[in-house]
Order: structure tokens, then C-alpha cells, then sequence
């Protein structure tokens, strides 16, 4: 994927020096001299990943580092910090800082290309989602970033493949200070406790006896149920060649043995952020999609989704010969209720009515708020002395017991009129069957009120 | 990014071959022997790519790669036809087909592992899309699938950037047919020019004269406002490295100089089909979103828009010592319109009612339906006399003029109660505020209706 990557560095020949391998490999370059230039830049979206010097005057590195990654805004953008002393101490504070890899001047090229080419192909398939979530923010669904922007990283569910009881106890155990770890020797177990289980993160060894770590990662990558987990490889010095290959393929970092065991918690806690940052986006854009076909009073379908769903009940061949009924229901007086106690008593009532609506009817029915104080029932495979006797027994339900109002200081006595109607061979859409209860609605409120009236085709 | 392989052949030999190569570079691979197999492998989820023999006792490669692309459940999985012969009829019989490459065999390594795995990359950012497109249907919204996969990929608006005259007046004549074609010599023109168009595909002509022409599919790629528009490379053979570079960093397809026309043809039309499968999940996404808080009815916002909006005005710190003011507008005796004259009359009079109140607001108000017969109007900035003023002339403006009702062949009278109120210092929460607005509707039913009151706080 090719990208834009931002060089931060306050040395004008470092700047040229990235600049000019970076280009030979078709990537797109912009140049910031000092951190508080790199933000902006980031802010104002223009690049997709960040090269960081961790040495400049006035904001160092860690402190640009810290700032993108705390910034709902910036968040999302790969962050890989460029140092010339390789000290374990600055490492830790680049990766405690959020940064996503850790690079030494003077830098290696497969070792650059191949970092910034994995973090690039991540940060794609993260993109999709965010720019659905800025989609969701502009039109006024609340800002998902914030809250995925927020997330810890902190006790998350991690699987541990490693056969060296030595070296899996050492990284249980310090992993075990924030977070539930599950070891597993043997790999082919590990693709099921995987598969099964709901894991934030797996770290694999590569050099497991008689079997390739690297083809364990790679399995795990490919398995619908386990390829939004993030992998971290435990690697030997030696197996440079496979780890490139790893991250080629999309397994998102690797820690080298021994394993620093700060290190081992920083890296970690990247990968389980930067997975619950897209989990928190797709929570948030199924339950926006969720919101689109429910009642946000009643928490009932909608009369969008009653009407997609009735559609589709009507125009299936295999649905086309089976009985199917249909209720309308309002409350009597409702007007009355809302004008004497006001609306959020009215509120207050139309939730349990809804409730108890629910509870009178079978998961395969659909309930559904079809206009201010009206609810349709839908009931597939039922006739009409069915449907009368379910429409009968809601009718008899509401009436049984007043409704609690006003924080349960008043009780309301409630009734409904219920219209009933099936489905006719000749019916053009539901839109007929509807009609048909509606007008027996409307002789169940002529009749008096607080009776159901079925209307026969 | 490591994935299932498809491999469909009758020949145990070259299933086991391709099995042996693509293990060796970590991918997972599945085999069918014959195509029904394959089709009902990838109904069932289980492949992110097919490697697609083309000559198969019974239903032959071409026919199988037709079913999968034809199929809304299969079409997004890339399909690559493998011959023994390679005919241009046969190349260009799989590509009409909807496949997306043509190898011949002996298979090339290189050529194989490139392809499949830019194919797999670039399905890994739809797959996310798809992912979506499935919850929304999951929960009854429709299905945006089967309108993708349908999409034919003809009529499109395509850039051409060739400085050659004879080749781009060859092809641009060529795709004239079916599409819309801007040619451009320049490249960096050519930058300009699809950052502002529409674009559906760009060919690229990798030896423009003076300037790299991988570089500049480098940044279309890389633009924001490029990087969703699929791109063809256009080469020569001594140009194999820098195709698989290309293919590398994101670029869809190529094609051969010379270009044979309706191979070009093909390979266009997969690639405007494969953008346009992206942008209908889009669309749907957003339009569900949208949904999500708009009244289906009216087509105002909804109240959860209206509790999202207020909620962030009322806690901004920028807005906390601004005026606000809020109405709550209720039509009078609408509850007789609907039992006189039937729903569907009391629905024209809502749509009606909700058009000539957004007629007399500005943009920045929020005009939101609130229940059943209520509208709420925020306006930023508005004290209380200019907020009693505007509920004035909306009240007026309703009165004015009677309504159409059953397709307008009945005038309905129709009048409104407005309740006014303003922010006040000490208000907690919007509820504060709108509480005083109803009041102020209360206390207008109350003194007769088709009255503004505004409520002090």
C-alpha cells in the first residue's frame, strides 16, 4: 500500500536522508522540523504514518508521540520512533508513549521498508472503519473515536503459545500483572482455544519443537473467527528472514528474545489498544445501524423495520402460501393520559405497554411501534381465530393491571382496541392486510373502546 | 496479509503442486476437484481467493468464475483462471466471465504469489465493508449485496494518462463505447484532474516521457481524495519489476503493450465494477446511519438527533453563554384528523406541517420531530423575543392556508400551539429548558389553542 509518511526530525540531512529511500520505494514524503509542526500536520490529516526523531529541541519525540496518541483526532496514525542511542530505557519510553515500533540510526532498510509497509496495510483496513465513524459523528450520532481514542489496553484476554515451560512462565507472569493469559504448548490445540475463545491479543513462538511458529500465525491470520486478533511473534536473532515474511503477511509485531519483560507489557498493550479502538468502531456502527430500525422510547422495531421486514414476508415465494396475521393496537385515551399527567407519564406508559405487549408474544412475531400511540404485531402462521385470541389476551393483559407513572407514585388505569386481520390470496401488500386491521381498529374505538375487532378479507 | 486459496482443479498433480508453492509462503489452501464443489466452498465463507482452472469435466472454468461473480454471497472473492493454452479468446472469455487475472501455466512463481497476494490486500479493506453490509441486513435493514453485486461496471467515468497520441486515441476510442474518457499527457495535471473528478478507474501509462508513471499511481494511491479509484498500470514487458511493485503497493491491474481492445475493455470493466461494490456498501452504510436519526415520516431530524445535538450544546464551553431559545410546536385536534379522516390523512397533514415549519427556519435550527404530533425547533442564538417572534409567524404561516389531504382532493383547516422558552444560567441539562417550552404549550392548549405562549424562566 503505498502511503504518505511524515519524517520528523530536527536535522535537515536526516530528513533528506528518509526522504530519499523512502521515495526509491514509491512512498510519498512530507517533512516536519520540530513536533509541534508533526502534530498539525497529523491533525490536519495528511499523512499515514510517522517517522519520530526521539531527540529534538523544545518537544521531544516522546512528548509528540504521547500528544498523537492521546488525541482522538491523531490516534489512529502508526507512530515509529527513529533514536540513535538503542537504549532499552528510550525504548521503553517511545513504546510506553504509544509509539508502535522503535527504529536505531542509523536505520536498516528492510527493517524500515518492512514496518512501514506492514503499519501502512493495518492502518488501511482501520481506515475503512474510521471513515465511517466520521461519517457517523458528522451527521450527529455522537463521536465513537473519543471513546475508542480512551481505550487502556489494560486487562485484556491473552493467549500465549510457547513451549519452553521456562520462558512461558516468565511472560504469564508478567503479563498476569494486567491481564487473564492462557498458555498453550501445543499449536494445533492453540488454533482451537483461539477459535473458541474471545482473546484481544496472541503472542506465538516461532521456534515451537517440530512445528513452524510462522505457519501457526499465518493459520490465524487467515481463519474468519480469530483474523481480527492481533499476533505478536517471540523471535531468536536468527530468524530475521521469517519475521519480515510475518509482517509481510500481517502479523503486527514481534518481540526478540530474551524478552524484556517492559518491553513484553508495552507492545502488548499497543496491540490490544489499537484492536478495541476497531472493535470499539464497529460496536459503535452496528449499534447506529441497530438505532435506524428501533424505537428509541419503546426499544421495539420501528415501523422502518416493519415495513422492510413485511416486505419481505409478502414477496418471498416460500412465505406466499402461509397464514399470516396481523394486530394493531392503541392505547385508548392516550391523549388524555399525556394532557392530564403529561408526557413523560404518557412515555411512561407507551414503554410498559410495549413490555407487556412483548411479553404476550412469541421471538418469531414481530412488535413493532408503528406510529405515536399505536403498535403492529405481525404473527407469521397464524389464522385468524389465533390472532383474535392473541390480540384477546394482550387486550385482557393491559386491562388485568394499571400502569406505574410518575416515578410509581400514580397508577394509571390502561385499555387498548385491538384491530385484527390475516393475509388474503389476493392481498397486493401488506399495506391491504394492514388496512384491514385498521378498520377493525377503528370499529373496536366505535364499538366503545377496549375490544378487538377482527376484520375478515 | 495471509489467506485461504481456493484451488480448483481435476488434476490431483497441479492441485498439489499450487498446494506445495502457496504453503511454502504461508497461505492456507482448500481444494475442489470439480466446480459444484467449489461453488458450494465459497457460498460457505471458507476462501478469500480461487486459484480457477479452466479446463474441468462438467462445468468448465469460465462457467464457475460466472456463477461466483453472478452470486451476491460470492461475488467479492477474487477469482484468478489458470490455463494450459493461453488463447487470447480464452484470456478474454475469463475475464468477461468477471475474473480477475489470467495465469498461464506453467505457473510463475513470482507472477502467482504477487497476484494473489494484491488481491488478497485489497479484499482485506472491502471484507470490512462487507462485514457491516451483513450486520445491517442481519438486523432487517435491507440487502446492499445483492445491489453491488449486480452493479454491471459500464458507463463509467475513466482518466486516461497516456502522452503518446496514436495508444491514447486507441484507447480512448476503445472504452469510448461503454464509458466516459478524459485523456491527459501530463502527469501532474493528471493529479489535479482526478483529485477534483469523479473518477471510477485510472489507466496509467508507466513510461510517460520524462516522469516515472509508477510514481504518480504512488500518490493516487496515496491521496485522500484518489485512493479509493482503482488503477491500471499500462507496461511493457521489460517493466515486470516495477508492475510487481506497483501491484505491491495497491495498484489493481495492468495490461500489456500492445493493448489488445477488449482485453482492455475487460479488466476496466472488473475494476469499475469492484469500485463500484465498495461505494453501494458505503452508500448503504451511510444512508443506514442517516436513518438512524431521521423521522421516516417527515424526514426531520429525529429525538435521539435532538437529545444528541442539545446535549453537546448544552455541555460546550463555547455555547454555555450564548442565548438558546426552544419551541415545542404540537398540532391542535390532530388526533380528530386522524380518526375522521383516516392515518394516511394525518400523515399528509405531518409532512405538510413539517415543511412549512422548516420553511420558516434557518439552517443552523434544528427542527426535529419530537413525538407523535410535535415538533421541536432549537435556535441558536435566539433570545426570547426573537424566538416568540418566529413561532408567531410559523403559527400564522400555518393557519394561513388549509392543508391537502387524500390526494389533495380535501383541504384540512389546521392550526398550531407553540410553547417558547429560553436557556436559562442554571439550567442542568436541555430537559430544563424544554420543560418550560412545554408549559408554555400546555398553558396555549389551555387558553384555546393556535397560540405562541412563551415561558419565562
Amino acid at each position: 500500500m503505498s502511503a504518505r509518511v511524515l519524517i520528523v526530525d530536527d536535522l535537515f540531512p536526516n530528513v533528506k536522508l528518509l526522504e530519499t529511500k523512502l521515495g526509491l520505494e514509491y512512498f510519498d514524503t512530507l517533512a516536519a522540523m520540530n513536533g509541534p509542526d508533526a502534530i498539525a500536520i497529523c491533525e490536519k490529516g495528511l499523512c499515514d504514518l510517522v517517522l519520530l526523531d526521539v531527540m529534538m529541541p523544545g518537544m521531544d519525540g516522546f512528548e509528540v508521540c504521547r500528544r498523537l496518541k492521546n488525541n482522538p483526532v491523531t490516534a489512529h496514525i502508526p507512530v515509529v520512533m527513529v533514536t540513535a542511542l538503542d537504549q532499552p530505557s528510550d525504548r521503553l519510553k517511545g513504546l510506553d508513549a504509544g509509539a508502535d515500533d522503535f527504529l536505531t540510526k542509523p536505520v536498516d532498510d528492510t527493517a524500515l521498508f518492512t514496518r512501514v509497509r506492514s503499519l501502512v496495510r493495518l492502518k488501511a483496513v482501520t481506515d475503512e472503519l474510521r471513515q465511517r465513524a466520521l461519517a457517523s459523528r458528522a451527521i450527529g450520532m455522537g463521536d465513537p473515536l473519543v471513546t475508542a481514542a480512551a481505550e487502556t489496553g489494560l486487562d485484556a484476554q491473552i493467549l500465549l503459545v510457547e513451549d519452553r515451560p521456562g520462558a512461558a512462565d516468565r511472560m504469564a507472569g508478567a503479563l498476569s500483572q494486567h491481564h487473564r493469559v492462557t498458555v498453550e504448548a501445543d499449536p494445533l490445540t492453540a488454533i482451537q482455544v483461539a477459535a473458541e475463545g474471545e482473546f484481544d491479543l496472541a503472542l506465538i513462538s516461532l521456534d515451537l519443537s517440530g512445528h513452524d511458529g510462522l505457519r501457526l500465525c499465518s493459520q490465524l491470520r487467515s481463519l474468519d473467527r480469530t483474523r481480527g486478533m492481533p499476533l505478536i511473534m517471540i523471535a531468536e536473532a536468527h530468524d530475521r528472514a521469517r519475521i519480515v515474511r510475518g509482517l509481510d503477511f500481517g502479523v503486527h509485531d514481534y518481540l526478540m528474545r530474551p524478552v524484556d519483560r517492559n518491553e513484553l507489557l508495552a507492545r502488548a498493550r499497543t496491540q490490544v489498544r489499537r484492536k478495541r479502538f476497531s472493535d470499539v468502531l464497529r460496536g459503535a456502527m452496528q449499534a447506529s445501524m441497530q438505532m435506524a430500525v428501533t424505537d428509541g422510547l419503546t426499544g421495539l422495531h420501528n415501523r422502518r423495520y416493519l415495513d422492510n421486514h413485511l416486505g419481505m414476508l409478502f414477496s418471498e415465494e416460500g412465505m406466499r402460501h402461509r397464514p399470516m396475521a396481523a394486530l394493531i393496537l392503541d392505547i385508548d385515551r392516550f391523549k388524555a393520559i399525556n394532557d392530564t399527567y403529561g408526557h413523560e407519564a404518557g412515555d411512561d406508559v407507551l414503554r410498559a405497554f410495549a413490555d407487556r405487549v412483548r411479553q404476550h408474544t412469541r421471538p418469531i412475531d414481530i412488535v413493532a411501534r408503528y406510529g405515536g400511540e399505536e403498535i403492529v404485531v405481525v404473527l407469521p402462521d397464524a389464522g385468524l381465530a389465533e390472532a383474535h385470541a392473541i390480540a384477546e389476551r394482550i387486550r385482557e393483559r393491559i386491562q388485568a393491571a394499571p400502569f406505574a407513572v410518575q416515578r410509581a407514585t400514580r397508577d394509571l388505569p390502561v385499555t387498548v382496541s385491538i384491530g385484527v386481520a390475516v393475509r388474503c390470496a389476493d392481498d397486493a401488500s401488506p399495506g391491504d392486510m394492514l388496512r384491514r386491521a385498521d378498520e377493525g381498529l377503528y370499529e373496536a374505538k366505535a364499538g366503545g373502546r377496549n375490544r378487538v375487532v377482527a376484520q375478515a378479507a
